[in-house]
Formats: C-alpha cells, structure tokens, sequence
C-alpha cells in the first residue's frame, strides 16, 4: 500500500467545484443531522458500494437504483434515524425528501442521492426534514464541507474529514473525504457511511472500478463490532473540474488515482477505528503465511473481532493466549506448532509456543493508543490486515442507552 | 424437547456408586481449584466431546486419547490453569498429573482423565497440583460432589450442579451433573466443561450416541461471547449401578435415556447462560420458519452473538431494529417482506415492518432476568434455540482485568 500525503484540514469541497453544508433540523436531540453536498457540473460521475444486510434502508434502495445510472450531482444524508424497516412508507419518505432537493436545486429526482443513519424502525418526523431541505439548499458553500461531515455524525466523538492531492501528467487533482462510524461496523461489500469527491475527470465504470479497489483494504478492512448494518453505504464523485480528458483504464494516470483514493481511505479508515464506539485503542491485525487469502482474512477478522482479545486490549493485559484461542477456533486449518506472534514489535511466541518475553516490555507496549498484532501461521503467501479498536465499558454504555 | 424433572440439590455423586471431592491446592488465589470425580465401578463406560480449536490444551489431547477406548474411572480437573498453548512440557505434564492419581487410586494411567481451565500459555505449578493431588485423593467421597462443582469455576458467580432421575423397566436410573461456564463460550462439537454422571448401564458406544444427541439442542445451542476455547469438553460416564443389563440402541430404555439425558443438559445450558460473565439476563432466541436447519441455526446464532442486541437487552432498551440488522447480515437468503417478530410474547413486527404495539408494556418485559426472542423468517420447516445472555459493563470488567 502507497501511503499517501494526508491533508487533515481537508474535506469533500476541497476539490474543484463541491459545495456542502451541514444544519440542525431536529431529528437528532442537538447537533447537525442533515448534510448535503453538491457537485456544480452537469455530468458528475458517481459510483457507489452498498450494505448486503437483507434489510436495506428505504435510502439505501433508492441510492443503489440511482447510482447504477453512473451520473448524479446531489447527495443528502441525514443522521439520528435510519428510515430502515420503515415499510412503504419509509420508501416514499425517502423519494419526497430527494424530490424536494433536486427543486430547489433544479436538477432531475434522479441526480439526486440519499443516505441515512441512525436508530432503525422509526419513521422520520418529515416535516423537520422538509424545513431543513429549505435551509440546507440556502447554506450551500464551497467551505462548508467539515459542516457536512459534523452533520452525519452519530456516536462518533469527532468528524472524519480530509483529504488527499498528487499531479496526474502536470495537473494537480484533488480527492475529499468524509465519513462516519462508529459502531454495527463489519463491512462486507460495503460499509458505514463514506463519501469521496474528486476533481478529476472519470467515466462512471473505472470510477466504480476505482472505489471497488479502493475500499477493499480498507473500508472493507475494518470492524468495530462485527455488525453490519442496514443503512452502510460509500459513494465516489468526479466531477472532472480539475480539467483534462477522461482517464483511461490501465493507464499511469489512472492507477495513480487508484493508488492516492486507496491511500486516503485506509486512513478514513484508521480514523474510524481509532473512534470506534467507546475505542480507547486503535488495534491492527495482520496475519501471514496464511495458504489462501480467505484463510489469511478470516483468521485476522476473527481476531479482531474477538470479544476476549478486544477486551484484554483495553485491560491493557498481555493475555497473548487469547489471540491464539481466537484463530484457532476460526475455522481454518493451520499447524499449531508453526504460529509466531508478535505485538507492536515484540516477539511473545515462536512455533506456537510462548518464547522467553519480557513481560513488562509488553506491558508496557499496551499502554499506547496503537497495537500491532502480527500473527505468522505457516509457509503460505497470502496475508491480510484488519483495523478494528478495543471492548470498553464506555461501548456498553452507548448502546445500552442509544434508543431512550 | 421433553421437560424433565430437576434436582437443584443433585450433583455428579446422586447416582450410585461415584465419589468426587474439591480441594484447594493454590493455582488460583483462593476457592477451590481441583476436583476429582471417581467410579467404583471397573469397567465403567465413558465418552467424551472436545473443542475443535486448533490450539487443544494438553489435557484434552490426553483425554481425548483416552476416552477413545471407552472406559475410564476417574477424571482429574483444575481451574485457573488451561495448560494450554505449553508446549511439550505441558503435555509431560497432563501425563503426571494423570499417573500420580492412577497410583494413588489404584487404576492403570489409561483410566485417568483431565480437563483444565483458566490462563492459556502458562505453566502449571507442579508441586501445588502435586501435594493437592495427595490431599484430593484422601478427601474422595460420596457426599462431595458439590464441592468438585465449586472447585471448576472460574468467573462463575454460582456453582451447576443438578441431577435427574427416571424410571426404567422398573429400575430408578439416575443422571448426574456439574458444568462450569461462563466466558470463552460459543461452542461448536463440544463446549466448556461439563461432566455427566450416571448409574445406568449404558456400553461406549450407545453412550456416545446418547451424549452427541443431548448436547446438540443444549450445550452446542448455548453461546456466551462467540469464542470457543482451547480447552472445551464434555464427559459423561456409565458405571452401571443401578443394576440390569446394558441398555440397548434404539430400545425403549435408550430412548428415555437420551430425552432424559437431553433435558438436564438444557436446564445446565441454562445456567450456564444466566451466569455469563457479568449476564444479568438470560436470553432464548428462537428462529423457526427457516429453509434448512442450518439457516435456522445461523440466524439465531446471529442475533444471540449480536453485541447490539445483546447490549440493548442490558439496557432494557426495546431497540428490535438491531435484531433485524443482525439477522440481515447473516448471509442467509429471506425476504425481509416474511419476517416476524415477538419478543417475550409480545408480537412487535409482521412482514418485516413494526406493527402498533405497545412500548410501555415491551419495556415493561425488559425488566425480566429472562427474555425470550422468536423470530419467523419464512415458510420453511425449519427452527433453532439458541441460549445467551446479555452483554453489560461487568463481562468488560471481568475480561480486562482477569488475567492480572
């Protein structure tokens, strides 16, 4: 993986003809819950990747249907209720609420998209949603883009916004993003709710192709709490603002644009994770030597999702046994007798069998905010790493009282 | 499932002719920390299941060795040591452990059992289990069968042991026995610690049948937390006490065995999930209506290990969208159009949408230590029970603060 130069003061109207704007319009007790962005050129190019949950959110069926034309300008989320599970009426909810922007912005129902997040089952209370479609239209602004990403935040502590820039044949090109966790996170196909703009010129289909690519090893990568939910969906705009001709498949210019939309999404990512729900710690999980790459995948999320491995992280305890436990249970064959394992660096056991550590070195290393866990379990080429963060207390305490 | 009629006051001594004890020998802190269960009978039948972890303790691959033979006459168990991830050196010793209560009670090392729970990738003491060995075997009783329940536990917060009794062809059989829980549990073959003691004369081989059959609807359909340990397993023994011929396959006999069998080792599963770690609930998902049993199994499972259902129901928080979010993402096939939904008797959706119900009287129900969760996904024939309990402040607390 390229790492790429992140700009952290970022966000989706970094580039080249965005607007955004995020406001208060009721559906959440305090703080912003509706944002909007908007691409100023005809002919935006949109991509995006969607939940597998059998229960698709009302927004979620409606973007999918839409996004599958390849082109679309405006994109309205709103937090605090998921419009999920909401039957009919949550669909035709979710239809009047994208009619009414694309009015007041003057574009066809069809360019407009829709994402939700929040509690599941209720209906949205619609008419603070209409004024708010009022005021969000008027707010529109090519600074406000950290707005946007305030206003789909749900139990995340901060805002994940930023952004990435490299030149492509002399001409500077720019991606934004913005994202929101932070728990029923487990992607699959797709996952939470991520937004990237770019100004640089591409077709829908490599578009698509791009953000597949891109989110594999990374939004695809994460798990807080090995949900997923009804409402996860990421989106990609281009809007060729920067200038130029459409990018080509397999060419330099285009696997440059993979490369930097790659890199800003692992660290969209790592954001996610270290703001888990309740996360006190951000933890990476690579397996190798594993002999097939669903083997190496399934051996590093088991991990990751281990309650007991999770829960000793934030104990701050070197109950290395535990990591053991989790990817022998996980259902993929390996020799006990070839594991290694080392975290943040230090070597704890050689041919499954512990070696002589320094146990308060160890302890030590657990007192970070970041941990390793690299796991070796046999001779095979296939690795895979998984970002997720601990089990706390505070995890318990956001979703025995989310609802009430 | 047939209910059968429980003995709170039983333990693995109710039937005739098995001695056990529990002593404190200072591998925990404090209680006690080795039980022995004893036959008077040579020739008494035993089976066994184990955990399919690839990382096996010692003690189980010794056991597990040593059940295929069929017969056994005692079995040796400490807490808070797993014997686990050690190495050669943890094998020699499972072997000593074994030979030193051979000698002492007279038996072939082949007739020796173990089982171990507690810390994985450390090593025993040696000379604590050594003298406790000594003193266990003095303490060996009819009466003890309590305290070799107590002298398992690790974070249980109460000891199970029960038995049941029934009458067969004139003749009172009776069936012993005691389990410990009550994290690391999520078992797959075979589960935790659980051993079953019985008077009836039952050879290896029906035996086993009998214990395969009981534990698929009890032990196998409880999950605390999704991990499967090192160290699970299931033991039961046969020592034909209570007179007459060898029970015979698919006799009458046999058939009130099994149910028999089957219905104390729901009631221990119970237990076991009302003691989860830190669990102020029990909770009893039901899926029926599914295409294969496997769905069934799956989806109930799914929402049983769901973090936010299981942490809405320790906040008494009538959240039902994250149950649907669970079963959606479960990678089962439905139409989310066909899903209905009852929590503790009271109906809450109908064709995957909420009906009016009554949220006072479902918050109401929260406040129960039991809730029961039943869910319809279809048309098919197929349903599954799974029993867990809630996910709450005291499991983080237990978790990270275990080992040190």
């Amino acid at each position: 993986m390229k790492t790429v130069k992140i700009n952290p003061a970022g966000s989706i109207t970094t580039p080249r003809g965005y607007k955004a704007a995020g406001v208060y319009c009721g559906i959440k007790e305090k703080g912003k819950d509706l944002a909007l962005l908007f691409s100023d050129m005809p002919g935006t190019a949109v991509a995006g990747l969607f939940t597998t949950n059998v229960f698709k959110a009302a927004p979620v069926i409606l973007s999918r249907k839409r996004v599958h034309r390849g082109y679309a300008r405006a994109l309205l989320i709103n937090s605090g209720n998921a419009n999920a599970c909401t039957g009919a009426e949550g669909a035709k909810d979710a239809e009047e609420m994208a009619l009414r922007v694309a009015k007041r912005l003057g574009l066809s129902a069809e360019e407009v998209l829709l994402a939700s997040t929040g509690i599941i089952g209720e209906k949205l209370p619609m008419n603070k949603v209409y004024t708010g479609i009022e005021q969000i239209c008027e707010a529109l602004s090519s600074d406000c883009g950290h707005d946007a990403a305030e206003a789909i935040m749900t139990t995340d502590t901060f805002r994940k916004s930023m952004s990435t820039c490299f030149e492509i044949d002399g001409r500077n090109v720019t991606i934004g993003a913005m994202a929101k966790g932070s728990g029923m996170i487990n992607p699959k196909m797709a996952t939470l709710i991520a937004v990237f703009t770019t100004d640089m010129a591409v077709e829908p289909e490599p578009l698509k192709e791009a953000l597949s690519a891109a989110v594999q090893p990374s939004l695809n990568a994460l798990t807080i709490d090995g949900e997923m939910s009804t409402n996860d969906c990421v989106f990609i705009f281009a809007n060729g603002a920067a200038g130029g001709d459409f990018v080509k498949r397999n060419s330099h210019g285009f696997d440059g644009f993979v490369a930097a939309l790659s890199g800003l999404a692992v660290e969209v990512s790592k954001s996610l994770a270290a703001d888990g729900e309740g996360a006190t710690k951000m933890i990476t999980v690579t397996v190798e030597g594993a002999a097939s790459q669903e083997d190496a995948d399934k051996a590093a999320r088991a991990v990751a999702n281990s309650l007991l491995v999770k829960t000793a992280m934030y104990g701050k305890d070197p109950n290395w046994g535990r990591i053991f436990s989790a990817i022998g249970a996980c259902g993929i064959g390996f020799d006990p007798g070839d594991v290694f394992l080392a975290i943040s660096g230090q070597t704890i056991a050689c041919n499954g069998a512990p070696v002589n550590f320094d146990l308060q070195k160890l302890s030590h290393s657990l007192e970070s905010r970041d941990i390793a866990i690299r796991l070796k379990i046999g001779g095979g080429i296939h690795s895979a790493t998984i970002y997720t963060c601990d089990l706390t207390h505070e995890y318990i305490s956001i979703n025995a009282e989310y609802h009430t």
